[in-house]
């Protein structure tokens, strides 16, 4: 979910690997968020349980797909944040729309493959209603958070960014009422699955509106507080 | 929680901006503490279970927010914090007003935003009892263990305080009675929830008083283990 | 699990003792693997919270061993690990006949001291079946992501091996179905006990075979991504 | 629990000041583990979460408490750690009774800290049998390995033993039958509480000198690694 290369670094790595890594990294994202899901529920009443057996294997696979990929592609995983590193310069605008697809695929397949390991159905629409203006502005905090996370991170310590992201959305499934979906590709992922961790259809398209608009103001306030004063440069390097 | 700056590197940020990070970390803190206690309480019986749902997110939020402010603001969070700071001349006294003041508010927002966010009334008073000398004294180890968290935190393993201190109030949720407030700022906007997380109005005034006499008492410790011994300097870089 | 030296360095301690780092690390994993099952088993009836007591203690003790052990061994405690880090020539092959043996007594060690800790009968036989299409596919899809994560996190962040394997396991005993066994001789050593974590010794050979291609697939895909492009080498250090 | 600094770093710090750290670090220890297991006893009838939420506050006051308190006095809070350390040659044998005594008293402050925040009679003597060869044999093993865990950790990875003895711990919890105390101070410590974490005083001697066998053995383990082959140089520095 961050980019911890410049573009041109990132450029070393030829567009079909990148857009493997993008695939590979948000299949076993959603791999973990859905079969664990699928476990936790399968194994207990208790739905706080089962959602901190949902959290700590998200926020642990998190760490592990960024440090893996994040040299690789930039490790992003994630459409609006692919969008967010585009309008920051941080991704070229012509990879846009092939790391989206790879995203959205990757995400779908991991959907797939959770069912298939634990023998379900493997193309399901879950029925699980998220909606309504409470549920939609978590969605925005949730992605104004994660951006926040990522900038800051990026320009303060860029080796942590895995170990902040984890940790983010480890806090953010619980502090949100939407249990912090908080990107596009997983959201999409997320509708075809009938299991704890699902997203009715119809559901979804407002959650990515959230998603792309919660993100964007994240990008705005990291540019707010890192711009230039008047009359002096900022001194950090 | 933990100023990783010396305060001409602080001073580097505007005091608008730092204002912002101390405001939006507070915020952050705070609707983290709320809210993952409303999420917890809503899906568990089990108030241990409750207790874990809402120290699991608290501890990985600190080490977010103060990872990610602390190059800006120093990232106190926490009047308390603020005033030790001061007093060991790592925060200029006349930045302590407006930054108390920025972190009430921004922990007065968190709250509502929490609330916002699972739907509740916006604004509530907790009636939720939190007194007594236990209470108190709980708080006192508490904030001291916190101050002597951040001061040698900061003197030994700077770029570690992050995690020493989302760590240590991971722990200090559950060996307080109190569940370790440690800080005026979250005291004040725990008053405001009705909550899992809530404190009642009338016993804030209390908890806030331990708190400055714990982190008080911390930062002598720390100032007794480091003065220089009789007829030599410590060798310590 | 990881080899985090290359083979000269690995070399400078003489063979017998880099066996003694393989049997003792495959122990102790093994050892709390099964003991950890045994006791969340012995105080619960919530078998997520009884996963959950096995999980965290499987992935600390991970972190704690290949950081204490990779020096010396190359801390793989896992046949399919040292088969394909001989195939990546990281390990010498005349060297993988002696590692596998003190991997499986190792192993086997473990089992039987955990069941000495607990007072149970030293030696079982495991009456937990784990069969079936969906169980051989997680099987396979588990070891694929510990070979990437072993082959990226050598590649990229070294130093940081140990956490990645631990957080790696964390996540895999959740969202695959077989709750992740990923190693051979810790299956082998599974199969011993007839506690929470066992598998019948009947089911064993299968989730070994799962195993071996799963790693030699997650090899083949870290071949592929770092293959220098045609016309270009790639330029990352 | 680690000595992180050479006796001649250590003697930086005045004698005095070195206590101070060994006496407040095994306080705090076991003002965590006493208290902890207070807070969880009250809030749950599931012992397993009872002992997770014992086992989260420990592990992560360890990180804590070593890097904090590691420079002045080697942070050892713990007897065994320091007898062994001082025949390997890390402390000074004068040291050893003062920093025993501290660590006792500490411990038994500790104690006695926790049952004031928790409003409980400050001195009681615990009720909670825990003997017999299985236990005995339990606390050889985990002294073992916490020393196995120092020695190598301080050896291979000396920045990151407090996150290795915290982790360590945290696996110990759940992997012995004796939840793996391993600490003669906390031992003594823990037989004047009749909480969750006691342990009968009748009980304590048998322990206490497990670990110390458990810890000697440790010692033994890691030199007979580290010594040089035959007519060769260990290479690694």
């Amino acid at each position: 979910m961050a980019a911890a290369r410049t573009p041109d670094q990132v450029m070393a790595f030829p567009l079909s690997r990148r857009l493997f890594a993008e695939f590979a990294g948000t299949g076993f994202l959603v791999a973990t968020v859905v079969g664990s899901g699928i476990m936790a529920q399968s194994l207990t009443d208790d739905t706080a349980l089962a959602l901190l057996g949902n959290t700590i294997p998200t926020g642990a696979i998190l760490y592990v797909l960024i440090t893996l990929f994040g040299p690789v592609s930039g490790a992003h995983f994630n459409p609006a944040v692919s969008l967010v590193m585009a309008i920051d310069k941080r991704l070229s605008w012509r990879d846009i729309l092939p790391y989206v697809i790879a995203q959205i695929l990757g995400g779908l397949a991991g959907t797939f493959i959770a069912h298939m390991m634990f023998a379900l159905d493997v193309v399901q629409f879950s029925s699980h209603a998220r909606t309504g203006m409470a549920q939609w502005f978590a969605e925005i905090i949730a992605s104004f958070g994660l951006a926040v996370t990522i900038f800051f991170g990026v320009r303060f310590r860029e080796q942590s960014v895995a170990m902040l992201v984890g940790l983010y959305i480890t806090a953010a499934y619980w502090f949100t009422a939407s249990t912090s979906f908080a990107n596009p590709a997983v959201t999409v992922a997320r509708a075809f699955t009938d299991t704890f961790s699902g997203i009715r259809p119809v559901d979804a398209p407002m959650f990515i509106l959230m998603q792309l608009l919660g993100a964007a103001l994240g990008l705005l306030a990291f540019r707010w507080v890192m711009k230039p004063a008047d009359g002096q440069r900022e001194s950090q390097s």
